[in-house]
């Protein structure tokens, strides 16, 4: 489904970004939910099985300067996510992590982590993408029923 | 002001946290802003000049585990301080991190960052702590009007 949401940054100037080419299904991903105002899919280079982004579909680039409902909104939808990959992965934790140098649109990492520095740890970038264990993971993780946020 | 919301975590028979002893007077902290529900105030081992702790009163371990209203306005709060500290300090972006493995009560650490990894820096838990500085920057920072979020 191409969401009526999934909005070019046009009132910026501002080329699509790697997540809205996603969102308009130009791109694929392994997707683990999806409403008309949020998209959540794997990171392709997970610094642990599970490793969740959670997305506007409006491409901003802060977090900070979402609109009140749309922060809301991603955020409750970051909180019922954490809980369900916790749950599904038998996580100790799911770390939370904004921090947006590497695309400019914001966007939330979930990570599943065991031990206090595990969110420190490097993420390689040019690792080679294991499709198929990231579309099994996809399969445990994707929410298919609307959730109440 | 000792809030009526600052309540030990009796239901888990859980001792007083660090965070809930600060809540209640108990130790001193260089705090930037508080209402009812939440309370934000300087790291004492800050990563970055600004670094923030935003911690709901009640005490729950994870974040995830919040009612849905406190989560809410968490961050809420978070969102007006994360655009408060990028003004007021000139940050480039303000990074977000939740990991929990230091204290079990439920926080949002809040860093003024750069570059990319600046968030994975090693934060030195046994430096001693400059208190004339944090109090220079919780100065700066301090929210003395109740904000809307």
């Amino acid at each position: 489904m191409k969401s009526q949401t999934a909005i070019r940054g046009i009132m910026n100037n501002m080329e699509d970004s790697i997540f809205t080419k996603i969102i308009n299904g130009e791109i694929p991903c392994h997707k683990v939910y999806e409403d008309d105002e949020v998209i959540a899919f794997l990171d392709v280079h997970p610094m642990a099985e599970g490793h969740t982004l959670v997305v506007p579909k409006r491409q901003i680039d802060h977090v900070w300067d979402l609109d009140r409902k749309t922060y809301a909104h991603l955020f409750g939808v970051t909180k019922r996510l954490g809980k369900h990959i916790r749950t599904v992965l038998q996580a100790t934790r799911v770390g939370l992590v904004v921090e947006g140098f590497g695309v400019p649109h914001a966007h939330i990492h979930l990570i599943p982590i065991e031990h206090g520095d595990d969110l420190k740890r490097p993420q390689d970038m040019s690792a080679p993408i294991d499709h198929e264990s990231l579309a099994a993971v996809a399969e445990k993780l994707a929410v298919t029923s609307i959730f109440r946020v």
